[in-house]
């Protein structure tokens, strides 16, 4: 234990990090990595220890951003010092990488440490790896849904029932919210929808929709808008729902790894904090998506429905076609322009309005309107107009132009088109190599880069036909862009005949 | 891709970190944890990004103690930062956590990578929670050998055979390194000792031996020692011998965990990096210490002998008892203490005398001195006197003080007796709470700190008789280790009698 003077350190590290000389680190037996309780006057934080010979003398403690705000230290305030022992989730944690099954205790002890950030990043990705590599059954899935809600805010509506609906996303061109949320409110039926921002896509529906209107709500103006006009398109980043699951995110997305139950959890945590009782899934299924067949997508519906079963959510699930981009538009401000116009009943391709109103239709089913014939109901609902104007007093709620048409939202002004170098008929569609070349356009931070496809799967395409064109806001990024388009080649173009048989190189 | 203008930060985090703006960073698609190519009039090396908002502006970028080193980085030279994928050993990394064996190249690449400094500490602890959750087999684990191997320095001597020992360790006070190396040496064989600090341990023993000769040797110090004099004992941090190996430890330490085929490789590969030829293994079993049992050490045993000879070691392997401390001194300078007065012929515990000889005696036999009777060969050269004047010759060599004798060496002044509280026989001793409260005392750092035993298992004690003795450097630090010593009480007194048959209760 020791005192020392607090200089602060204005640096957002993941961990929450103090520095320490390397002489008063070996004084406490501390070393890189270990953990200590750090107290200013009263308030107190776990902190990870790194050294440094240089940046702080003996006698001073490095405050990082994050700790300093947790004990509000200033510069030359003194700290007290206490070397502690490990947080028990790391026994836990070596547990489930022996194999064994965690008990209730045991997730609830984990999903603290993570949101109370005492884990550093080896001990949660330990965690993460071993989920990934031994699974968790139900009970424990269960168990880890529950923490992941409790260890966060909740929305508590006055009017129920409420409904919701998830994509579990890798389509491209998925921007079948903004058609959903607005067909629904229209019907009267209450669903207060919270997205993400694009982590690995092109764009979220987070970014998509803040194209047209502020996404930043905090969770009383979720609730209140959603009880007053039915329907909101919320950031769910801006709100503290599950907050250990963006946490856990963290160390997935470096290693790539989706473990199973830990998307469960992630899926269902966030929808019912978010007071979600109904909730129509959307898992799109394709070899470039995430899940790669219907084997695959079967058993998450059955897991969906049977975890929703288990903390009081109704889940149905639609498995749809994930083997190309949803629409022609691949890019917040394209994406957010063919939505419009689908609400503004232009001419869109059939794809975005078959599975938006498919889904959208599960929904009213669920909620008792149009027993059987949801997916007429909510063609009518947008082909009347009535799904529009909720749209207008969606946007106008959250703070956006209600009266902007599809016409008027603007997209990137730097364009290059992609010819085909021979004829033949568009086949494989590679999802991923669409999102690599429309953020490297600039997307989803610049919202106008994009791509629009000319073509889609099985369309008859001549030499020099344009192929897709890409949009970006910056004229370096769009040659960026162009040259990855020309190395990934996301569009292959075939013969229509593939192959002839009997092959007389065989015979 | 961009320039930005340096700004050196002088922290020594333990993954290679540079720090940009968080504009710059949207900008350039990179986010926390991202990667990055920076390069610097020439020198490039791969950094991991983290963000700030305030830390540097836009158009900075912060660079870290590791990588300005690495780039020759000063305040404002115009860093490259070009965005670059991730290290192909991730997806390998990923097949291990999916239980998958893997390849040869796929090994190499990992090892590679995190010698390199490519891989984050999320990515590195995935790989070792992936081994301990899936293990390797012996394939595997000989290619992760020799990547280990080959991904640092080696001693190529111009003597041969080299002859080498190594203990498993987990056992306090096992100080018998500083007997082994002048027995063995003394008997003509060259045996080029490399040994750790401490991490968890108490001292290690290159912190014991520090007490009496610098152990900080080059490569060329240490092969000139051992081909003059035969022996030498030097600190193998201090030289690039397997140098994945401290970087694993660095993810493996804070989960506690230690995969099995990691353990095999990261004793072998140093053994193999400073040229041994022969070995022989000390695997101390015990309760309380890394092999809890007899069926696990000899499987040890089985997996070092077999891997040992895919390399070119040949093994030989002693299980020794662990249930207590070797000798009765635990912390750097008393035992450091004891072996000298162990080679001066004075009388010290049993214990440490029979175990040094035993695997002193093994060695000899490996040479083929001494057939059959290595044991009594080993302890003529210990009584003859000739084992402490090849140490001398070696405390000589490595700059310390030659005629220093046992009762010279400094100790901690500040001390103090626990004693028993009631009489009866020493039971069971925990050696994790000696070690616990030799550190409280100020070992390793400290190295006069440290604890005699009084008394050992199975003694007789009186109530009030002194059990055992803790010494300081430091008063405060005394008194935290005597306050630690009454909590932890890690020597039991039993009545002789523990159980009567039949017990009437259940009767």
């Amino acid at each position: 234990m020791g005192f020392y003077t607090a200089k602060k350190i204005d640096l957002e590290a993941g961990e929450y990090t103090i520095i320490m000389n390397k002489k008063d680190a070996q004084e406490l037996g501390l070393r890189s990595q270990s953990r200590v309780k750090v107290t200013n006057d009263g308030d107190s934080a776990t902190a990870i220890v790194e050294i440094s010979e240089t940046m702080v003398k003996s006698g001073e403690v490095g405050v990082l951003h994050h700790i300093s705000r947790c004990v509000a230290a200033h510069d030359g305030d003194e700290l007290k010092i206490v070397p502690t022992g490990k947080p028990g989730s790391i026994d836990h944690i070596r547990e489930k990488l022996e194999g064994r099954e965690l008990s209730e205790h045991a997730i609830k002890e984990i999903i603290t440490d993570i949101t109370e950030h005492r884990l550093s990043d080896i001990e949660l990705s330990a965690y993460v790896s071993g989920v990934y590599a031994h699974g968790m059954n139900l009970r424990e899935t269960k168990d880890l849904t529950l923490a992941m809600i409790e260890t966060g805010d909740r929305i508590e509506f006055d009017k129920h029932p409420v409904f919701d609906h998830h994509s579990v996303g890798g389509v491209p061109g998925n921007k079948i919210t903004l058609l959903i949320v607005p067909i629904v409110a229209a019907a009267g039926l209450m669903i207060p929808k919270t997205s993400s921002r694009a982590i690995s896509s092109a764009g979220g529906t987070a970014d998509i929709f803040e194209v047209l209107a502020d996404v930043t709500l905090n969770l009383s103006e979720i609730k209140k808008i959603a009880e007053e006009i039915g329907g909101t398109i919320a950031w769910g980043g801006a709100v503290n729902l599950a907050p250990s699951d963006d946490l856990i995110i963290r160390a997935e997305y470096p290693l790539r790894i989706d473990p199973y139950s830990q998307v469960l959890a992630s899926v269902l945590s966030k929808k019912k904090a978010t007071g979600a009782e109904y909730l129509v899934m959307d898992i799109p299924v394709g070899p470039h998506t995430k899940v790669h067949d219907l084997e695959k997508g079967r058993k998450y519906a059955r897991d969906f429905m049977a975890l929703g079963e288990e903390i009081g959510i109704k889940v149905r699930c639609a498995l749809s076609y994930g083997g190309q981009p949803i629409g022609e538009a691949v890019g917040p401000a394209v994406e957010a322009r063919e939505a419009m116009a689908a609400l503004e009943g232009k001419d869109v391709p059939n794809s975005l309005i078959e599975k938006s109103t498919e889904l959208a239709g599960m929904i009213l089913e669920q909620g008792g309107i149009a027993e059987g014939r949801g997916k007429e109901e909510a063609k009518k609902l947008l082909s009347s107009g009535k799904a529009l104007d909720k749209m207008k007093e969606i946007i106008q709620y959250q703070r956006g132009d209600p009266d902007i048409t599809s016409d008027e939202i603007d997209i990137g002004t730097h364009t290059y088109e992609i010819l085909a170098v021979e004829e033949g008929y568009v086949g494989e569609i590679n999802n991923h190599g669409i999102i690599e070349i429309v953020r490297a356009a600039g997307a989803p931070y610049h919202k106008g880069s994009g791509i629009i496809l000319n073509n889609k799967r099985g369309d008859k395409v001549e030499t020099d036909e344009v192929l897709f064109t890409i949009y970006s806001d910056n004229e370096k990024k769009l040659e960026e862009a162009v040259k990855l388009a020309r190395h990934l080649n996301p569009l292959s173009i075939e013969g229509m005949i593939l192959e002839k048989h009997p092959d007389y190189r065989t015979v």
